[in-house]
């Protein structure tokens, strides 16, 4: 009844090797020289393994069983403790961590794809470990000596889980309006920690040991707003170097009642002269945490591409098996005997549903892969250009995957759940858990709306922000690639080429409207965001059919995806029409206060 | 915290006094000629306090309780007996209910109105009277003379509460293939029904002394499919007439675990050797269940205003006292102390948001209310041919509410939780519970897409169906009206009259494409219906701008309905081109099974 999760391995098999042809440039980097594809899709496969397995069984009943608190302490579902202790120890928090830091250090594609199964399988799950690769790169970065030693290799182990405390009940969003004090500990090489804070993922629980918390508080000479935060790292038992520990001051005051992710905890947390360490330099915290919130910021967007994916899973099951009402239709070679109800994955409506999402999931996955490609090679291309070229693009890409996969996540759990009728309102079926489970990705580590305005007014409007530029340069080059092949691919290149065309119009027509009217960008930055996702969902299609159209006869995956962008542009394409058309009104029309 | 139901008295005089000008009509109906709108504001205002002071307050905590089902028996939440209790006492269940069957004999109008403010307060607890109209309709008109002698009264009056048996598990959409079975009951003027029902909402509770069902089921000689299906009513207790009462064979087996609507019992029934009455013909239960299907699915479509209305009122609120970020823009005469954080409300991508939802809330409550005057006409109106027409109407729209306004309502309780951000997804704040119960309606009373498929299949394609052009008349003619006026409303008919056009155009369009390929009108009716939502929105607005322009100098009220209106026609209404690109792509493309 509830369909099994199932990693989707083949499709990633071809975006990897195929879409990015990701092993050609992995031949190029000194560390990865023997890294093929063979060996990418071994380490794939034993993750699908583990994640079907062991973290999907988990995931409905720990949605019915929920976290308990009771005098501060923190229990998680039944089978968490046991399967994470067994994620640990098999390494899969290391994958691409260096070598030198004690990592497998592989790329972070393959750990972008572990991250959309565990997503795809059972989000709440996914939330404990979900900021040890922020924690670990911001530790290394900006983190002393002794931090380094002490803490480090247990959080990039995963040995201690760790936590992000920025939220306070007055500072959500904006997180200037933290008021956490910190202040010097005398005769140590700490601080004192003070405050409150809120809506913290896993601020408390029985899965590791320790749980390391990285937290923003103010110093006494600190100036107000954002310039005045500090970082601090503040563990929950401290170690005395001689084998003891003591209970630091860091107290779980009670967990959220939330509509989903209901095994994982959401702590309300007191610092109550809780001792910690500075991290990077005073009043500098939040540069300190932005390489934490830019990887969280993919992660978060593969939580949208893995539940829009296990919304077609379930959805496309159902609609095999479920026969209601005659077919108006049926596929070509299939009959259904007179008067006999048909499955309704036959009806229009329901194929509808299915091929939106399978369209968007696939489009997605290519995308959030490319994105997650361009962290790697800034991180490990040779040459400074390259790099610096690759960080702004995936830098711009991020926000864009953020939001725009989030929205579509949520929007894919609904669609699915229609195609279960009512039985989709019933929990056994699954689908309802996994609508409730998608809709916190559209609120946390920055809310949508924050991500369309960090796109638009920090990293496209500025001026000599080039990021844009290097995207629609990707963007033509595959319509032009488009032209070499058969009408349907040539037609898609084409629709390909006009879209940034008019990509490049807009953001010049905004512009030019926002330095007379400030607000414009700020009326218009969602709808934006949006048409660089369905930009980007085209690209991904495009370079779809030109690589599959020739393979058609090879394998039916491959008709597949030709049946699936013929369909993607026929259809869903429409909504970059829609989005700027909304543009160009926020742009034109006065936004009233009501 | 949570935001408290308030009823919106003044816009549902708008409407009903200046939008409709209902009274003016109320008076050619001689049952109604004493009643004035001052009467019919007297009759919402109590229903208002009633539903704010003794059913919205009961809406959180029903839903953290939740239904509790022990050996057959089934407790609703604490509260709902008593506010029930108090609810036919008042004699609400009757408001419209003609004079001769007991009841008060106001128009539908009101009654959609009280239906509104319950599903906006507390949409669980509305699904226990949610039938009592549809069967106190069906029992009228096909009942035997015992049947409405010895049950309707009580079913009228709400004394005993009604459910509709239609779903098995093999038979959700499609109930040609419900297999509950009916015999003779020898020696009596009955039959016995032996089946499972699932999805049975109310049928078993503590609310009322006994619970009447109406079941379909097939006699020993049906045809199979639908017209082999007769209607059967079905107590849950007997009476013997001399004052005892026997328990019938009704059987609750459980009740569902859903995500959300917790205050209401979702039944599984199983009926063995039950006792029962035949409603109407033999074969033809189908028919006789239509006058209630009608009637739900209109009441379903309140839910999805009254859910939108809800979602707005909460994040509006929310958005005034919570500041958070400098202000972009502020509104005319107010200021922010430089550095200091703003009411979310100035927000541009906020007020977007509540714009859109004020738009869609008002506009939709306009015909919403429309469609209900048309029953009341089709009822009441002297003319028989008047009748008709509005019966046919009111037929059209039907489907068009349900549909346009369920989905509306969910999308609007997502849009409402992005304006709380991180607070939207915990339980305290009230606006989870607003997502979670409004997504059922799009599954309830007929799928989303079967609504779309029966007001294009059914209602709008077969020759001769004047539904439509009557529609499309009173679209024109209120575009002509709005070229008397000043700039802003002539530009708003002007878009409507186009609107209009398209319609007509799109719909000979469908007509030609279906013709040539009959799976046209499938994969283009969920499209086809969002077009005449949209338009009808339009109207709704054109007429409203049409109406407040001249008394913008009274009242702020009027103000703001220019405000919103303009708003509308900026912004949301867009998606009327983009949904009737979908059609034309549905009309042109093929659509893959995948």
């Amino acid at each position: 009844m509830t369909s099994t999760y199932r990693a989707p391995l083949r499709d990633m098999r071809f975006v990897m090797d195929e879409w990015l042809d990701a092993a050609s440039w992995w031949r190029e980097v000194p560390d990865w020289q023997d890294l093929d594809s063979q060996t990418a899709q071994q380490v794939l496969e034993e993750a699908a393994r583990f994640v079907e397995e062991r973290i999907a069984p988990l995931n409905a009943s720990a949605d019915l069983e929920g976290c308990r608190f009771d005098a501060g302490k923190v229990t998680t579902p039944a089978g968490f403790r046991e399967s994470y202790a067994e994620f640990v120890e098999a390494g899969w928090p290391t994958l691409s961590l260096d070598a030198e830091h004690g990592g497998q250090g592989l790329p972070q594609l393959l750990d972008v794809a572990l991250q959309e199964m565990l997503a795809g399988a059972n989000h709440a799950w996914l939330m404990s470990p979900g900021l040890t690769h922020g924690a670990t790169a911001c530790l290394q970065m900006h983190g002393s000596e002794r931090v380094k030693t002490e803490l480090l290799p247990k959080v990039a182990s995963g040995e201690w889980l760790s936590t992000m405390c920025l939220t306070e009940p007055q500072a959500g969003s904006d997180v200037g309006l933290i008021r956490s004090r910190a202040t010097e500990a005398p005769g140590t090489d700490g601080y004192f920690i003070d405050g409150s804070k809120i809506f913290i993922s896993g601020g408390a629980h029985d899965l590791t040991e320790n749980i390391v918390h990285l937290v923003l508080a103010r110093l006494p000479d600190a100036p107000s707003g954002t310039k005045g935060l500090s970082l601090f790292v503040v563990p929950e038992w401290l170690e005395d170097g001689d084998g003891g520990r003591s209970r630091n001051g860091v107290h779980c005051e009670g967990i959220e009642k939330k509509m989903g992710l209901k095994g994982s905890p959401t702590c309300t947390m007191r610092f109550e002269r809780a001792f910690g360490w500075l991290v990077g330099e005073p009043h500098r915290g939040l540069a300190c945490l932005f390489v934490m919130m830019n990887a969280a910021r993919l992660q978060v967007a593969m939580q949208g591409l893995g539940h829009a994916h296990t919304a077609w899973q379930r959805a496309h099951a159902y609609a095999q098996e479920r026969a209601q009402m005659r077919a108006v239709s049926v596929p070509p070679g299939v009959t259904v005997a007179a008067g006999q109800a048909a499955p309704i994955a036959f009806h229009p409506a329901m194929r509808r549903i299915l091929m939106e999402l399978r369209a968007i999931v696939e489009g997605e996955r290519a995308i959030g892969y490319w994105t997650a490609h361009w962290l790697d090679i800034a991180a490990h291309h040779a040459d400074a250009d390259e790099r610096d070229r690759a960080a702004q693009l995936a830098s711009l890409l991020t926000p864009v995957a953020k939001a725009f996969f989030t929205a579509n996540g949520f929007d894919a759990a609904s669609k699915a759940l229609q195609v279960f009728g009512g039985y989709g309102y019933i929990h056994e079926y699954g689908i309802e858990q996994t609508l409730r489970d998608s809709r916190v990705s559209m609120l946390y580590e920055g809310t949508n709306e924050i991500q369309a305005i960090d796109l638009l007014v920090r990293k496209v409007l500025p001026d000599g922000a080039g990021a844009l530029d290097i995207l629609l340069r990707h963007v033509r080059a595959e319509a032009r690639l488009c032209q070499e092949s058969d009408p349907l691919v040539r037609s898609a290149g084409a629709k390909l080429g006009q879209l940034a065309e008019i990509v490049g119009n807009t953001t010049r027509m905004i512009k030019a409207r926002h330095a007379q009217d400030p607000e414009t960008a700020y009326r218009v930055a969602d709808d934006y965001l949006a048409m660089l996702g369905w930009m980007l969902l085209a690209f991904a299609w495009a370079r779809t059919l030109r690589i599959a159209t020739p393979q058609c006869e090879a394998e039916a995956f491959y008709v597949e995806k030709r049946d699936t962008g013929r369909f993607f542009f026929d259809y869903p394409l429409a909504a970059f029409a829609y989005r700027r058309s909304l543009v160009e009104a926020g742009c034109e029309a006065a936004l009233p206060y009501v």
